[in-house]
């Protein structure tokens, strides 16, 4: 028992060293999201499959034949996007805190602060996520789910983020 | 000039000390006003037609053929509530900060806090308004408004309110 407690305590010092530079962008991230101001609980890492960086989602209200509307909250930490995608229905978004972007494909990138409200077009191609510095806090609405809610195409690229 | 000035400051100090306890309790408002915190403007005060004391609501989407959704935010003053009403495609309330309560009729009054997620079914007579001693902030979704907004009805009496 003690010999494992050595060993483990050993493993954690090699480990923290080696992850020194991680741990202090780690930090950073956690001062920032600190900043940016919660309503509703974390939620669930979104999957790498349709997010680049860690995004949390928090399902507030699933699609029903009654409401036809989907509803969730996205925290994205600094510099986490969505994959380009787009909604047969369309989308609202409401930036609770923070800061992000969102782009059109084809279009200028716009900045997205507390208060906004963006609302996206039907087929319309885009993406949305964190400032590089700081994280956002968006709640999205799809309405009339009946018509499908979402369609996943590739991540945007480093440059597709930054320009 | 100098004249008027005198007259005005003297005006106020009658007005001031005239009013001290409604001032007060103003000052009571605005301080519990103070520890909700707000993510839009306040907006437009809301008729007293529909509400019973001080809600201030604030049009976010509005319903069109693209969306059919309405978006909107109100925050009541403590004390203050909608009318009785219903939606004939029913209701989401988020509620983004304060405390609050919510009753359907022939039911319980139910407590909303920062963070709820409140779904009213179509054609369902309700109320909503803050606490006695907190504001609330409160987003609602009103989805299918192609099947109409609101039908609204008699003010929630002191004693419904407090039950």
């Amino acid at each position: 028992m003690r010999l494992s407690m050595i060993t483990a305590i050993a493993l954690y010092s090699l480990v923290i060293t080696g992850c020194k530079e991680q741990t202090n962008a780690q930090t950073d991230k956690q001062a920032t999201a600190a900043k940016v101001q919660s309503i509703f609980p974390k939620g669930e890492k979104g999957s790498s499959e349709y997010f680049t960086g860690n995004a949390y989602t928090n399902g507030l209200v699933p699609a029903d034949s009654t409401y036809a509307t989907l509803v969730g909250n996205v925290y994205f930490e600094p510099g986490a996007r969505s994959n380009w995608h787009r909604h047969p229905a369309g989308q609202i978004l409401i930036i609770t805190d923070g800061v992000g972007y969102y782009q059109i494909k084809g279009q200028a990138r716009q900045t997205m602060r507390k208060g906004d409200v963006i609302q996206c077009p039907p087929n319309t191609v885009h993406w949305h996520g964190a400032s590089s510095d700081t994280g956002l806090q968006q709640l999205y609405i799809i309405p009339n789910t009946e018509k499908g809610i979402v369609e996943w195409m590739e991540p945007v690229t480093d440059e597709e983020y930054s320009n």
